[in-house]
């Protein structure tokens, strides 16, 4: 291999000079042996008009103004669903970078594997027991008999009758936005609530018992509850079945993905008690700082990113021009909560703590989910300023009143604020969009704007989501306790999870 | 809560499928309940011709055809947008990266603020300034006496004129991109801006000062000075007043962004004095190494992500073809500022210091933000290559001649390389876009092309840029450190800015 | 500049209205300077009804619609590119992160160049290679004489005859995407495969040497082989000369970016020769931990973002609505792999490393890159099982057995599963799409499905890529070596690179 004449010190240029002239040497016949250049990958660039002389039909036209239509929609469902996605790592280093660093492998992969582990159970059974109802319904127009022997035959997450999912406009039947993007959109929502609760059982809980939880809340809770709001259950119905507004209302998830999370978080915390150390024997909080600033702050902007897939993603349509309001109005409630934590933090003499700046900025972002498409940029500012007061005080209350351990403040964040939100749509819905919504007729109005009746709603809601998951999570852990324990050993607590309960350490110096 | 059967330890995958098991049984009387399930949020699932029987009419072709277009451009936009936010996070890392680890949250704090502060300081005042006169006038048909009142009523950031902004293709006198989805991608370039100096003032700055600063520069210079060029103000109309080309012509901002923030970044690094250590006794600049090279490049592969958003997005719409050359300029253009940072540094017998190649990057991108949409991919290059000069040769002389000191580079990348794009437009545009561009006819020309009038234009502007925003940013820091001091304490400094400043420490061992 | 007044402590809310108040007066005399308001930028802001009174004809319909369709096309591709090009951050924090803290500004500068570096290489000649011919010839129509006079005329990256690249729906000859768009997205491809070498040759490679690396394999490799499979070349062709299946098939590159990028990185590792202390005398390899796992999987998730736009970007359209299942199947895959790579560690009674599982996510996403959009769900979840398994047999197999060290696993990621990933399309096809592929009538089915030339035909693909790549960069590497040493020197490999290599460390204290 070795040729004599380079020996000779031949510069890297004159080398390189001739490895070209070879290679444009060989790229000839190679090329030449291609019959038909075009009919390669490049097959994409076709010729659009070559197949149709003439000026198009009324139905020809009809047909590609449908398909750009859905491709539109389509795209935007997927793009947000991609944001959503990295949300996953977002999560990841907030709750890494809050915590200490003798357990970062442990609580970086923990979220790592949420992201796999949830997946899985939604496309094994939750997406089938959240929307195989309604779009078994929608698709075989079927009687609710018919409904559950569809989801048990494609339960496995495919062919859920993709076949008749996407058309054009002159199609009978058809969706706006196909299936499996229905289903990718809602995987990576479902994702981010499975994800919570390793936040506030961060540095005590045990692997294995954190498997169970994974394939639990994806295949069931969270689909269960979600059916009730989303899927056309029965929190969606209340308003025609009981007058209470356009029933239940949540744009985006403030209860549907971070309620539900934020309780289970609080659920979690309480079995699984405090961090050794925490609390002090005379029941005072001791301050555990979380070990890498930067991190959490990195995580937070991912998830702010992550926040204008999930909520103007949640239109599931790029031709809903409500898009734009939706992104200002989210962006807004994060900035009050962030801008009213500051506020707070020098009211009370403190420090600018940036973690507390971000959990006021992630607040804001909870609290808009439910109502961003519903409320003016006013409302949002006012929503999401008092977003940013409830985290600093059930911070204060869980630290100094409960004596409940949540390392992250996952329930401060996404328990109360997604409760806040919920709530809120109830109050601020300015009736400036959501005509129809829930099969209700009228724009959707909050108590502000002359419909009491929706706050209701909106109420039951809230006291739903939180008495329900709480009750099944606690039972829930009480039970998988018994199965693989709950809570890793004491020693290996102290010294740090990342070799017991990993088998590497997070950082090598 | 103690099940007497589960103290045997049954096996987990028996419990898992009683829970689902019962679950399955569950799920049936709830959603038995809901009396049409397509009623719920999956009403996004419609059929779309149900109540279109028969071929649409050219009027409906119409209507939807503009939706679909008008959803395309918004789409984009907002996408766009999210990019631009996310910068934030990578300015965030590169100035964190490059300063010292004992000021890591305070560098990290003030770029997280700056995100929450600066939105909602163009949210109050800064967007009506900036495009409330063109705004309004468009909607209005307004003189010029009716506009500032509209700016008065509108001015909380909410409802401007939202009413008439998006509409279809047929109808009378409707935006391509709705307001809010403008507003959305201004207020995100305006973060950009405002983000700069917290680079060339890292390490000294008091954070009560700078949030004065953050509110200032978000409500009224950056505004103004964009009002000039890009709200149809005097800059733009040098053309249609003074036969200067087009008028001043900046596509993406490499001034109203970079320089604006640049030359502001200048002003305060001068105010604020050098870093302790610094400079010697004889007025030798020390090195003073960054503390984390992978944080500053993923910093700069985050920034150089969001630029992908910052110039295809200026079309502000996805339906302009240019979208992809402005991408592919927009990449070459960043390669060469790299690769000739990497040859001066060879030249100069120097190791290819990655922070060096860092900045070589970001000097490319930020030169080719003005001309990316009117160049060619060769002048691209060039353009990037010599912005790669400019930033190793500003901050030879910034450390050695000028002795002022400004940790990131922030005025060698954003402030000298904006006056370079802006001025680089003058001499490469090319002629193969932009006609009637600022109401001028006939496609954009620079100099090499034949029409020295542009790059008269553009003088004008880069000089009323740099003169305008250093007197006024001179006079502000000067003031404002009336206010409360610019400067933090000595002893905070050589200690350590994070607990004095924010109360904790940015990395816990 | 010391204004009296101020010395009194005039407090800060006064003095911001007052400043106010003066911008406001300022502003006007400004705005009424402008003659025309909309003239300036937000020019974009157009009445797009105002130039055409009266029903659109149907031509113009045909325009508008064609002109919707090539803007969702153009822009699907764009923002798929971007996430792919953001990819390039994803690879530099995974090898970062698994190797060690002394070389960190090495591993970490390698990756951040080869970006800059690839693309020019690209520019300057790979694309010409790559596409040149396919181009022409469906521009041109040209003979295949013509076709490689242009590409030499073309061959520095700009005026593709991009002319003729984009226009609307009824004209002739256009394309779906234009040139500028489909440079841009292959460019971003071709870096992929550029990175992955970074990894298996880390910690002990020259940068000089990778400088030409760099360059060799973006010139004139990738594009050679890509050629063949994309651009028209002989194993697209091997199903109308050959009768095999649809000759080969490799959706998004499993092959062309992957496997060529992991055989490279074989061959390098080879010649190169493991790092000290990685094989003791016994010939038994020592685990080399990595330096920081949060940046590993931070790194992982930044390339499972990225691979939805290497997947579902690979339509290059966003009108073609099996985005949404080439989305879930990337998906699945990775989750799969995951989930493979947790099982198999718990069977070894091992704990659950979280660096093995990313490398699972990792080999699933490989290896479903070619497939993508060929195969159903649950295909897509033994594929990537597979692929999981296949990682970790893989890196046992170099360490144990062939003892090659590859720090980062980068030929058993990217090398073995990108085969298995060809190979698998070749099982697993089951006929839904693809109809046409490669100039071949009928859709693609792989072996399970009825055809066993398809098998054949990417069996052939596979061995190609593996004997041409392999013989190809051992040569290079070999003669490479004989210009500049490929491996720095032992004493600096053993104190760290970061100074010797890179004049800077990569962490300061």
């Amino acid at each position: 291999m070795k040729i004599k004449i380079l020996q000779k010190k031949i510069p890297a240029y004159l080398v390189l000079g001739m490895i070209l002239l070879v290679a444009f040497v060989l790229i000839e016949p190679v090329r030449s042996f291609a019959q038909d250049a075009t009919g390669g990958k490049t097959g994409t660039i076709t010729d659009v008009t070559a197949a149709k002389p003439g000026a198009p039909t009324a139905a020809e036209l009809g047909d590609a103004v449908g398909h750009n239509k859905i491709a539109i929609n389509i795209m935007w469902t997927l793009i947000a669903g991609f944001l959503v996605m990295f949300m996953q790592a977002g999560f990841a280093l907030v709750e890494t970078g809050f915590t200490q660093k003798k357990n970062v492998a442990h609580t970086m992969g923990m979220n790592f594997l949420v992201y796999a582990l949830g997946m899985f159970g939604f496309w094994i059974c939750g997406f089938a027991f959240m929307f195989g109802g309604a779009l078994n319904a929608a698709t075989l127009g079927g009687a609710p008999g018919v409904v559950s022997h569809e989801v048990i035959i494609h339960m496995f997450g495919h062919d859920f009758g993709i076949a008749g999912s996407v058309g054009f406009f002159l199609n009978s039947k058809v969706y706006d936005v196909g299936v499996f993007t229905l289903f990718l959109f809602q995987m990576v929502f479902m994702d981010t609530t499975a994800t919570i609760p390793t936040g506030s059982m961060a540095e005590r809980w045990s692997f294995k018992s954190f498997l169970i939880f994974g394939l639990f809340i994806s295949m069931f809770v969270y689909p269960l509850y979600g059916n009730w709001v989303w899927g056309g259950g029965w929190l969606s119905q209340l308003g025609a079945n009981f007058h209470l507004g356009h029933g239940m209302v949540d744009f985006a998830g403030s209860s549907v993905v971070h309620m539900v999370g934020g309780v289970a978080a609080l659920a979690g915390a309480i079995i699984i008690g405090p961090r050794i150390g925490k609390f002090n024997a005379h029941g005072t909080a001791n301050t555990i700082p979380g070990h890498n600033i930067p991190m959490a702050l990195l995580g937070t902007f991912i998830l702010a990113l992550g926040w204008f897939g999930f909520n103007p993603g949640s239109t599931l349509a790029g031709g809903d021009f409500r898009i734009s309001i939706v992104a200002v109005n989210t962006m807004m409630a994060g900035t009050a909560g962030t801008l009213a934590v500051l506020a707070l933090l020098y009211i009370q003499k403190k420090k600018p703590d940036p973690g507390m700046l971000a959990n006021g900025m992630l607040a804001g972002l909870v609290a808009i989910t439910a109502p961003c498409a519903f409320v003016n940029s006013i409302s949002s500012v006012i929503i999401g300023a008092i977003a940013g007061c409830l985290v600093v005080l059930t911070i204060h209350l869980m630290d100094n009143k409960f004596r409940i351990d949540d390392p992250v403040g996952a329930f401060a964040v996404h328990g109360v604020n997604g409760a806040w939100g919920v709530l809120s749509l109830g109050l601020f819905a300015d009736g400036s969009y959501g005509d129809g919504w829930n099969g209700v007729a009228g724009p959707v109005k909050g108590l502000f704007y002359g419909d009491a009746s929706q706050f209701g709603a909106q109420c039951v809601g809230t006291l739903t989501c939180g008495v329900f998951v709480f009750i099944v999570m606690y039972i829930f852990f009480k039970v998988s306790n018994k199965i693989t324990p709950i809570r890793v050993k004491a020693e290996d607590e102290v010294a740090g999870l990342d070799i017991p309960e990993m088998g590497v350490l997070g950082y090598v110096d």
